[in-house]
């Protein structure tokens, strides 16, 4: 199923992996980054952190720049982190960083040219897992988190998949994308004019519908140059007021939206989630 | 003299600049790191990590993937991650990652079309201290280290300047390039066939009359694609035992030459420094 390992390098006394595999969901090969940490060679299964990218990321982001290895061999958590969208050829893209190949906002779309292959919903939630767990020394013990438009479907898909992660964590998320320029744009080619279909993969409307009051830890940086215009965690803030939803919601003040950012406070994520996948 | 700011990003409560200065040495402009911890904003002026990189670098490598922010906030540590070589449409260049730019071999060049602006040398050991300690709350307590090309210079640099340096690292370094292919081809071109000059542009040569003997730590992965036919730590073994030169040479299992490598050691790298400019 793992068709193809194309790195395989030693970090922090684990390793750092990246594999290219058909992907039934998606039909076209993706990446995907895989930290093993030390505690992997002992043969017993360890949970799992899924984290999901931002906007024109692969795999290579987050697996580069977060210095993530260090924490996850700490707590013997495995990273995994997949492309954020389908590619190759095939798969239809556009013009411009926000739509298309490399930023497929975690939904199935409904609409032409997309239908076909951008189903990362779909992928994320149970091709990538089934996957995982099937290849490696992975529990079905799962966390989520992401940066930007992944931190919104890291939000989204925990939120509409209770008992599925026992943790969700967010940097800089696009909480509302039915209301940002990024999401309208985005919702609008892959979802057509079917608000209901929006809502469904937009945090702040989530919210209240959600059956399991799993707490939101959310990062943003004051400085960050997107805050004001895409990312307005206010809104997330009053929806999650308003549904008595637990949100711990940090403002970090001088931080913005780069993976220095992420960097500074990945561990302190990666110990939360461990909390909870230990626990 | 830093005619202007680039970047400047929180990370880990402290923050990373990059600058671009006109080099009076160099007769071009040149980018640089510079990471300031959180202790810099107390006016205290700090110890100082220079960074040496490898072929095909820029500062940028440095600054975004060895994660060393982290360690130098924890140490009140500036980081200092100049550029690999003279830059810009008037600097002369070859074919190939390993000449001219992004291949400056930290050698002040005599020969043809290099002379005129591959002063690395000079660069690293007069102008760019002089310029750090006028432009931050930096002090003259110095260390030095660096990634392969750049290991090479960290150690021919230190060895060559006693009394500078309170304490010099390296991974991956090419210890002896006078034999490898990697520093024949530059020093050929940089050098000429003056194997005086090579010799002083060789750590495996510099140890035997060293003056002070300021120990050598070097970390060096075991699956280093480059171990065999460039970088032969065992020459440098073989000299600092020959020459009664202190040598910590540390062959890490698994590790290849990439920031992964990096990444995983460089806080006991900034540990080690931190112990000998703070003591």
């Amino acid at each position: 199923m793992l068709a193809e390992r194309l790195e395989h390098r030693a970090s922090f006394g684990g390793w750092q992996e990246v594999y290219r595999h058909p992907s039934r969901v998606l039909g076209c090969d993706m990446t995907l980054g895989v930290y093993l940490p030390p505690q992997a060679q002992a043969g017993a299964r360890l949970p799992v952190l899924y984290w999901l990218s931002g906007l024109t990321c692969s795999e290579q982001n987050f697996i580069t720049k977060a210095g993530a290895q260090r924490y996850a061999a700490e707590h013997g958590i495995i990273l995994v982190a997949p492309d954020t969208s389908p590619r190759g050829p095939a798969v239809a893209d556009a013009d411009g960083y926000d739509l298309g190949q490399g930023a497929g906002f975690y939904v199935n779309a409904t609409t032409e040219p997309w239908a076909r292959h951008y189903r990362m919903y779909d992928y994320i939630v149970d091709e990538l897992p089934a996957l995982v767990e099937a290849n490696f020394p992975a529990s079905d013990v799962r966390a989520i988190s992401g940066h930007s438009m992944g931190g919104h479907g890291a939000l989204t898909i925990a939120l509409r998949n209770p008992g599925r992660y026992r943790s969700v964590s967010a940097f800089s998320p696009i909480v509302a994308p039915s209301q940002v320029p990024w999401g309208q744009k985005a919702f609008a080619a892959y979802l057509g004019d079917d608000r209901a279909a929006w809502a469904r993969h937009d945090a702040t409307a989530l919210v209240a519908g959600a059956s399991e009051r799993l707490p939101l830890l959310v990062d943003q940086g004051d400085a960050d140059e997107f805050l004001a215009s895409q990312l307005r965690p206010e809104l997330l803030q009053a929806a999650c007021g308003a549904a008595g939803h637990p949100l711990q919601l940090r403002l970090q003040p001088g931080y913005d939206h780069s993976y220095y950012f992420i960097s500074s406070f990945i561990g302190e994520h990666i110990a939360h989630h461990a909390r909870a996948m230990h626990g």
